[in-house]
């Protein structure tokens, strides 16, 4: 487990007045990930939860298509992770998975195409209903249990919820998106993808990136504590994914799917 | 330019009323940048200012070592922009492929080596003093100047400021790089690059990326309403520059290179 927080000597400036004291930061440090030996790509991370996040990441960008592909991972070295495939997995091809996001002359439009057909998991099936009075509890309890954001103000959260509103996973990183490959690398470990009957609850804004990474993990429901992207919004549509944002106290936004929402 | 908010019909639950009504969204959309039409890397940004964008991001990432090398760029077509360099200019190697989120710069890159780019300018020397009285009214400032925050609360702000406090810059995108990318290649169409005399003022926090950006400008301050991370105060400290963080209302705290600041 790596260290979530660093302390550090600062001057505090209050109205004038100059303090030196100690200050919590949040650590963040580069993440290689490796896919059988081959250097594949660097994330800005708070350390802790490395072989989460590269399961994470490798799923959610659509490079390994099944959590059965994957043998293993290790910490090969101090921030490198290498995660070995089955024999047999599908030949992934690194250049032109990221070099196909890089160099398609694209719209939004065409973007979100080339999401629909990457996701093996589809989350426009009603399988799941949330009540609303539940919807509006997830932020105080997905705050509750973040340790790192109030020592340093720098951490933002993903937690994975049941529609009962239990929380069953929750992690904290420098970069959302990290939050939430961690909490999906979880699920990968834990062998229950796709991830059907369950919401993902987040601290920050809800960005196109972070509704693909819901749909490649199969997540029919993802909410925000604050706004969504327009773009965030056409994938939500486009796929059928239960997109809320602003949420906060007894309210919030439903920009696409509100028929999930269920009570009063 | 670009569209920088949209409108949507949503539906807003406030204490169990649901209500169906218009709202406005931060523009989320891939840009893709070319370097002498080769396709280099697609980041998701809000559109406006995108040849700014594009010549700030190659400044920034260090695939273009000078200005100077530039000889201009277009909108070769809808969300592309295509930089062309001088003849004679150093060759760039453009294996590195980038593919930038709203919310990470970093990702896509394949080694830890390659997160690490060489600044062509030394922030370290000390030829700018920021009032400390000067430092306290640049939040505010940045919010007032900042039209796209107010109307979709999903957009970040970078601000250039001269040390006595004179708003020469503002850009607004959904990802803070983009914003702070916007700024700088502002400043390389100006022609004003090395950014010595000048202050950076973001709206969130202040990740390794924006220090690291801010550098290799030339920027010798950079302020942050929010936290900074602890890689974002080492390479503040190692490159001389300096970063305060928390500035909200009469107060900051500074992490490095506190000798800039002067006054009361």
């Amino acid at each position: 487990m790596g260290r979530v927080t660093e302390r550090r000597r600062i001057t505090r400036v209050d109205d004038g007045r100059l303090v030196e004291r100690p200050d919590a930061l949040a650590v963040e440090e580069p993440l290689e990930i490796r896919l059988d030996g081959q250097p594949l790509s660097v994330t800005m991370r708070t350390p802790g939860h490395d072989l989460d996040l590269a399961l994470g990441f490798l799923v959610t960008e659509g490079v390994v298509r099944s959590p059965e592909d994957v043998a293993g991972a290790i910490n090969c070295a101090d921030n490198v992770v290498d995660v070995t495939l089955r024999d047999g997995a599908p030949e992934v091809s690194v250049s032109r998975n990221f070099y196909t996001t890089s160099s398609c002359g694209m719209c939004g439009k065409a973007s979100i195409d080339a999401v629909r057909t990457t996701s093996a998991y589809d989350v426009s099936a009603d399988r799941v209903a949330v009540d609303r009075s539940v919807l509006v509890t997830l932020p105080d309890k997905l705050r509750a249990a973040q340790r790192g954001f109030d020592r340093t103000g720098g951490l933002h959260a993903a937690g994975l919820f049941d529609a009962q509103g239990n929380l069953l996973c929750l992690r904290e990183d420098v970069g959302r998106h990290n939050a939430v490959d961690k909490v999906i690398g979880w699920a990968v470990q834990e062998g229950t993808l796709p991830l059907t009957a369950n919401i993902l609850q987040v601290s920050g804004r809800a960005s196109f990136e972070l509704v693909q990474k819901a749909v490649m993990a199969g997540i029919p429901v993802l909410a925000a504590v604050s706004a969504p992207s327009s773009l965030a919004v056409d994938l939500a549509e486009e796929t059928g994914l239960t997109l809320v944002g602003f949420l906060r106290g007894a309210s919030f936004n439903v920009y696409a799917g509100a028929q999930r929402l269920t009570g009063h």
